[in-house]
């Protein structure tokens, strides 16, 4: 069975069923969800975008990857900023000609997600399109103040990075490459939110973002919103087995976190945190500089740029 | 100058500049927004989407309708709870060779939207796409306890509708066949969203629900989650100069409001609200009832579908 067979009204009720949360207030199916934010918290409030032949190709994009990684660089930037991720809503396009079971397979990601992020679909909207189009928007908590912002980054700062880098753009090339399994396609297709690193270093920490454009774009983010200069040493880098120098330096959608502090563990909630390099003072631009051996360069964010992209 | 030229990263700087404000702990710029809801608060969550080609076509909907509109649906539906719109995130994906006067002439409506409702832009995403989708998420507050759902319609309560109905669907008619302006050409390019009247009658109202999908189809939904039969008057009916009775009856993007209640007075906040009929038991579907002279017929949810429409 098509889309355009069931119905949007259809849809909706077959998304409700299957998300039906009766510790809400109000969930899907109203105008709008009515959810609760405990007293004391500020809400941490986001959104990221899938589109299709863009973010992911049909034909090797399965379709429960997709639901599940739409609901996941959410978590990471509600983690990214020390929060609790909560309720998300999710906006769907899509051709009508599109089979059923890709829908159920999809929301079968966004149910896994929901199941190990502890997070809740509460509502949404669905239209025709060309192509398909995901957007999640997501809501969380954090202590009022506590908030870990790109901009806080100090000098004389720890620069840490959690897990690996490189393996979700190694994961793609090896997907386009008609490989089907292995650590690096599994990055790609269900990357690791840290969002409970994010919450467990939030006091320790100075600045936080995650890395979804790659390391040198992310880095770079941190030093120009902090004003200061931000030195990494390649021979530190933690690469994914197999990922060459450009995967690990550029490569996006890693969803590890970047965290400047004065001093952190080497592993948090069984996450490994690796000491990449230190913030120093600007010497004139802020930027991100790499040492390789005896030489020091200046690392240009290369990281991906949705509309000069081919 | 054309999107790709002027690429993602200054894009956002772009709009960050536009829709700087000072009185958020966080806004545009960082992995997600910090704001705030104030105390005895509940949060109310919704999302709305808008595709090229389904809900705008380039040539007849300028760029400002075009982002003025995203923002004002959500403000309709976070009002159709009784609640008061607060902040929004914006997604949207366009081709890389749209040029960057459409982009400003957008996010010009998307400000003419911030000034009138009172909300603020926090944050969103952006990426390339061969069509353009637009898709807002909003958080209001509403005190806790105090939303108005669809399901609260109770027998003897009377049926309201605020405003005109039929506008809409008759301005995009006009728009089509060539007309530039006029009022129903205005209704459906620049919606008036009835929040501050959802506002003003959560109290005494029991049940609530914008027009998005036409009268015919959003009568419906109250009728089947409250479990009753809606019992309406064509003679009642508060038409748009000009508009058929199918697009009163049936059209859609009204964004007036359904309101079930014992009694409202005639006008709220300077809006006219019109009595078109009463909830009554139902005998066996839940459903709407038209009284036509002396006959009475079941009214068919004939509403807007986004998978089956042509």
């Amino acid at each position: 069975m098509r889309l355009r067979d069931l119905g949007e009204g259809n849809l909706i009720d077959r998304i409700r069923d299957r998300f039906q949360n009766s510790k809400l207030p109000v969930g899907i199916g109203d105008d709008a969800a009515i959810v609760d934010v405990p007293p004391g918290h500020s809400l941490v409030f986001c959104s990221d975008l899938l589109v299709e032949s863009k973010h992911f190709v049909r034909e090797i994009h399965p379709a429960d990857s997709i639901g599940y990684k739409a609901v996941a660089v959410n978590v990471s930037d509600v983690g990214a900023m020390g929060g609790v991720p909560m309720y998300f809503v999710v906006s769907l396009a899509a051709p009508g000609d599109l089979e059923i079971a890709w829908f159920d397979l999809f929301y079968s990601g966004v149910k896994e997600a929901c199941d190990k992020f502890g997070v809740a679909l509460v509502g949404g909207d669905t239209s025709s399109a060309r192509d398909i189009f995901v957007d999640v928007s997501m809501v969380g908590r954090v202590p009022q103040g506590g908030a870990v912002l790109r901009s806080g980054a100090r000098v004389g700062d720890k620069i840490y990075v959690t897990g690996t880098l490189g393996g979700s753009t190694l994961g793609l090339e090896l997907l386009r490459a008609g490989k089907k399994d292995g650590r690096a396609i599994e990055r790609h297709l269900h990357p690791e939110p840290r969002h409970r690193v994010g919450v467990a270093v939030s006091k320790q920490s100075h600045a936080m973002t995650d890395i979804s454009d790659g390391l040198s774009t992310d880095l770079t983010h941190i030093a120009l919103s902090s004003g200061v200069t931000a030195r990494i040493y390649k021979d530190r880098l933690p690469a994914e087995m197999g990922a060459s120098e450009a995967q690990v330096l550029h490569g996006g959608e890693e969803y590890e976190l970047i965290i400047t502090a004065t001093e952190l563990p080497a592993s948090i909630e069984g996450v490994t945190l690796t000491c990449i390099g230190e913030i120093i003072p600007s010497a004139k631009d802020h930027q991100v500089l790499l040492v390789d051996g005896s030489t020091e360069s200046v690392l240009r964010p290369r990281g991906w740029d949705h509309f000069k992209a081919k």
